[in-house]
């Protein structure tokens, strides 16, 4: 018997025109139910019920490796970033696809997680039965409660998004991120991570739903943006270390929904080839929230600018130095680097949303997509 | 005191039309010049001087960290896929710009190389020297004799490929496979690889420049898939397993010097996103040579085509379910998987060859790029 775990108006369109926007628009509520019950001030860390690790099992793991599909596959890139960070072991992110198939080292101290919103995702599910075969015990990320990957894994953690109808990926994708974070401060909470920086870290998390409320509010920046994306000819998206899987989620978004040719790059990485494309009809969307190489960002800003590239800008409030230099200025309020892919994905989906709009195309139900890939 | 190890002659355009055209053309007799003096019969295997590690500190390694940018990072995933599969060994590929600034997690069983054509790529350095100074020894693999990179690192490998000129890499790059090819070979014969599957891929790697020259004497087959290249809007590179860094690498190619937007992904996760830009006027190039997966990617193919995408497709001379599908087939000859990439590539960069050519651009001297990227 499959459980329902949803009201039934959950899934109606209210207000919206379009499930995308209104799924946007709940993600302050869907990070909020993502984090509930699994975050521990007085031990400063997160906590998950459905792993079916020991505490000391968790601790001899050398190595992790997430294999996923599409945007699943982005938020398991944050993961790695955060997990890198914070618990100090190496990632490893697989395409599930390509996992399934090529016998990829591993042993005893790995551990192996899959991700996959529907759970139904055949590439994943085939990744999944992989590793399982191979006798590594192998966990989910899943939002779909009862689906076939959380039946099939050895533990897993859900999503607890809700339903998520609209074919291009949003509350689920930042769902997936706040419990790759909790996951990353469970994991270095059992390493080197101290109990001051586990309750900032937490601390960070728990901030994350409002300061999105904030971003949501500032849409008419982002119709102004999407006005001059919607006449390019295509677009690459930019971000270093934490933002380089959100310019890839961003770039995923635009093309998924607009048809649009969007790439996402590391933003240092455009002058060994992408640059060549830079022309007034290619805009550019650089991730480039404050922090410790913001300065290497905005001169990478300007080569494109000297190339007259347009340039879009996801950047913190109150940024005088990315206002002078770009088109546009996404602005996302001052916080943590940890949280900041959270918050700094939510201008791009907009962006998306709008430039799909503006195109005149079917939001929900873009040409030549699926919902869930159940085939290979 | 330089050495140089270069005869002038090397240098001269003689009858070519671009530096690039010569230079895709010498690569048999480079790949002979990668290779010399390194396989070794007698004992399966293949060596180098300048690894500087002894053959009991190479087996002690749990893992590999290979450094790169632009076209050096997609031989160094080629690099991960042989050497994952020879020796069994977890490969993890680093954008050398996210590696220099990201504290990786690293330990001392954990061997770092460096790839650089120049050895002067200022991203490269940089992540060579953060790997020294957290005192891990780290290897370069190079082609530029007494360059920066190849003096400051611990030891190290020459490709011997000769000066490139073109901007945009091709020599240099199947240069680098051949010596990955070999190291993965190296590592394997330190491990579980016995002394006749050895002696396969040795035998293949020597085949390798002789079938590379079949596939040079095909170029009408591509110059007719580049009159439909030409006019594309963007264009789509596909690959699985070994092919999936060919694909990218072929993107890259037509993106430097056509300014066309080109984006390589694995096969089998374009149904999660990208297949929504195929329409009449982008067309797919599926590098897709006989192999256990080509029933799959048969499949993929179909998906395209049932949407109007056109299809260019490199497969194995005389595969009739390809010639049935695919609207221009580039044939590369039958060989082992193991130099399938060395094979698959060459006609991807005349691809890139003969649109650039047709769109009137300047192939040896691309807009905005520069042959070393010495700025970060």
């Amino acid at each position: 018997i499959d459980r329902i775990d949803w009201q039934p108006d959950s899934v109606e369109l209210g207000s919206f025109s379009h499930y995308m926007q209104k799924e946007i628009r709940e993600q302050p509520s869907t990070i909020r139910d993502a984090c509930r019950g699994r975050l521990r001030p007085a031990e400063a860390t997160a906590q998950f019920g459905g792993l079916n690790l020991s505490a000391s099992r968790l601790r001899r793991i050398r190595r992790v490796v997430f294999a996923a599909c599409g945007t699943s596959w982005h938020a398991a890139l944050v993961g790695e970033y955060l997990i890198e960070r914070l618990a100090n072991l190496p990632v490893e992110v697989e395409y599930a696809s390509e996992f399934r198939y090529r016998n990829a080292p591993l042993d005893d101290r790995t551990l192996v997680f899959v991700l996959s919103q529907s759970g139904e995702t055949a590439d994943t599910l085939g990744a999944l039965r992989e590793a399982r075969r191979r006798g590594f015990p192998t966990l989910a990320i899943c939002n779909v409660v009862g689906s076939t990957i959380a039946r099939e894994a050895d533990g897993g953690i859900y999503l607890h998004a809700g339903p998520e109808i609209g074919v291009a990926s949003t509350k689920a994708f930042s769902a997936q991120v706040a419990v790759l974070a909790m996951l990353a401060l469970h994991l270095g909470r059992l390493r080197q991570l101290s109990f001051p920086a586990g309750m900032e870290v937490l601390r960070a998390i728990e901030s994350a739903p409002d300061l999105i409320g904030r971003i949501l509010d500032r849409e008419p920046e982002v119709i102004a943006a999407a006005e001059r994306v919607a006449i390019a000819r295509s677009v690459l998206f930019l971000g270093r270390d934490l933002h380089y899987p959100v310019a890839l989620e961003g770039a995923l978004k635009l093309k998924e929904i607009s048809y649009l040719h969007a790439e996402g790059y590391p933003t240092a990485e455009m002058k060994h080839g992408p640059i060549a494309l830079i022309d007034p009809e290619t805009p550019s969307v650089f991730v480039a929230p404050r922090g410790s190489l913001h300065g290497k960002t905005l001169g990478n800003i300007e080569e494109v600018r000297a190339r007259r590239g347009p340039v879009i800008a996801v950047g913190t409030e109150g940024d005088d130095s990315l206002a002078g230099l770009a088109d546009h200025v996404l602005s996302i309020p001052d916080a943590p680097e940890v949280i900041q892919p959270l918050l700094a994905i939510v201008p791009l989906q907009l962006l998306a949303y709008h430039v799909a709009r503006l195109r005149g195309c079917d939001i929900d139900k873009p040409r030549n997509l699926a919902k869930s890939v159940t085939v290979e």
